[in-house]
């Protein structure tokens, strides 16, 4: 088993990462001042795989369960749910010191840290994330959220889990092209900050799409590990902490201009980071050759690395410049500078973009 | 003027007291790296009288002011109005540095404090309090939020400001009833921290319901200070930030139970006050002395001090093991041993609660 410690004052906490771990979900609760009521809340489908099991070791330890299950999919994400969660914790006299368990992806943990950091203005909340992409990214860094009808995560908080549970055995039953999505995120790491992490990756990349135990333990504890130091140097993303989002400023805008339908996340980050590399090649920020290697990988990996042909390029700049982290108007990339380092650009040439752009879609 | 430092390390903030200070808004402002647009919120009331002189103010500063008026009342201080105000900040493209600022009473203050906190995960947030409710009270120590259907301020967060500023010229206009129930909380703070405040209080009490600009002043810098001494200590509401409550666990009951018109805030509060010294009285925590003398200055500032004939004491007792302080379903409440120190006292004898309110009732 693996640990990576979040150093983060009174909002410390662990994230464990091993086999076997959902079985001893109870017994690492026990270890805090909580409540003996918890809610936990997931999805249909984690729910009829592993909802029994985390009952059962929270039952095992003295615990009440009250579970909720939200339905699958990026739309329920939303205020109108998390109400749903509110008028249950009320309901059933949840208190400040009743924690909240996340037991699903990014969607369910989203939500439900959502809701454990505004019920009672905040309870104690646990991740027990079942995805890689939750496992190596939403698990990490306190950022909880729902969708506004027109922007995702546009409603959200940073609010810090006590306590994270990567239970890599439940990576067996997720779909191999959600392995791949989270493979996304883990590439992006090595990129940002690791040049010798994705070296690693590019010789182990077969052994992690096939979950091999050891690999796996290792590329998500880097992750998390890269993720942490991000994260430590700026909570609130004030600055450097944007560099997490190499990938995401076009990913964000794909997503959202296909529904969130088209794309699993990881998918539409990994056009992202394909495209950040080109418009960093194409502004002689970064070799031809290191952007190349990127998208390599990314295609090694079975992600897609091309724009879809039918999205008008005024559309994909318009939603970049409602991105978050954009400010007063001007379009922000993070570019990567060499493998294992990015820079953040502000004010990058609306002209440079569209270029890129055109370049990837005929790239297909 | 007086200014009061509230000390959170990086959440840090000031409070400005004084006159003249709306007109000033935008130049207080413009000393934050703020983007230029800011989201005024106000309700009718108050934007009538000072909407212009607000909005005037950030304009000459070279801010841009969308301004939001919500209804008045408790009732639109929902998860509902705060997606309006969603709705608009997204659809005008507010970023992460554009200020809320906040025009009004507690309930303007909270929705707007909470929609700042969430708002793409928190933007800077302003209060400009009108009431002396919201000067001594709401506007000091970061608790912003929505109320639930069936609850009061169930969904929220600890938020700071980044700057106050309580203009006594604005309370002239308040409604006198408001002016008494604010001074509930003003009493508040004598009771539970500072016995020379209070007795300052019983000689000055006229002069303060006259509104004389001098005794003002040092009554709600006074309170601020006492506010930001406990919060300082204790942020997040983990243990000795309760005794603000004081005289609050029947309080909210009162107002939930008479669905928030019957009483304002503060007097709903200083009816729990008054049970509460009475309370102790009963449990031989505090002289009957004291216990009068608290009492009667609640009395002399035009506020009530004894329970409607018509509640239940059931549906009571009920409700306060609902309050969020309650952990497990323990009836706690914070009691005076003299006047200037309060203790938490848990698990309090519901016969010794419900003796008390029986007399509180025949008192009328």
């Amino acid at each position: 088993m693996q640990e990576v410690h979040i150093d983060l004052g009174a909002r410390s906490y662990a994230i464990h990462i091993g086999s076997g771990l959902l079985a001893r979900l109870g017994n690492y609760l026990k270890e805090f001042r909580f409540t003996p009521r918890v809610l936990l809340v997931t999805n249909p489908v984690v729910g009829s795989l592993y909802g029994e099991a985390a009952t059962a070791a929270l039952e095992n330890a003295g615990f009440e369960v009250l579970r909720a299950e939200i339905p699958e999919g990026e739309e329920y994400k939303s205020l109108v749910t998390a109400e749903k969660l509110y008028d249950l914790a009320y309901t059933r006299e949840l208190d400040r010191r009743s924690p909240v368990v996340a037991l699903g992806g990014g969607v369910v943990g989203d939500l439900a840290g959502f809701v454990a950091a505004t019920y009672l203005r905040g309870v104690p909340f646990v991740q027990v994330p079942t995805t890689l992409l939750a496992q190596v990214d939403s698990s990490v860094g306190g950022k909880v959220a729902v969708n506004h009808p027109r922007g995702k995560n546009i409603i959200g908080a940073f609010y810090q889990p006590r306590l994270v549970l990567a239970d890599l055995d439940v990576l067996k039953t997720l779909d191999p092209r959600e392995v791949r999505a989270g493979l996304a995120e883990v590439i992006k790491y090595g990129v940002i900050a690791d040049g010798d992490f994705f070296a690693w990756l590019e010789e182990n990349l077969e052994r992690l799409l096939a979950l091999e135990a050891g690999p796996l333990a290792r590329a998500v504890a880097a992750s998390c590990r890269i993720k942490a130091r991000v994260v430590q140097e700026d909570e609130t993303e004030q600055g450097r902490r944007a560099i997490l989002n190499f990938g995401h400023t076009l990913g964000h805008a794909l997503e959202a201009l296909t529904g969130y339908t088209t794309y699993r996340h990881g998918e539409a980050v990994a056009i992202g980071m394909a495209a950040a590399a080109r418009l960093a090649a194409a502004l002689g920020m970064l070799p031809e050759s290191s952007a190349a290697r990127l998208v390599n990988l990314i295609r090694r990996a079975g992600l897609p690395v091309d724009m879809p042909p039918e999205l008008p390029t005024g559309d994909l700049l318009a939603s970049m410049r409602r991105d978050k982290k954009v400010l007063a108007g001007r379009l922000t990339f993070v570019l990567p500078v060499e493998i294992g380092r990015v820079e953040i650009v502000r004010d990058v040439p609306e002209e440079a973009v569209e270029r890129v752009l055109r370049l990837c879609r005929n790239q297909g």
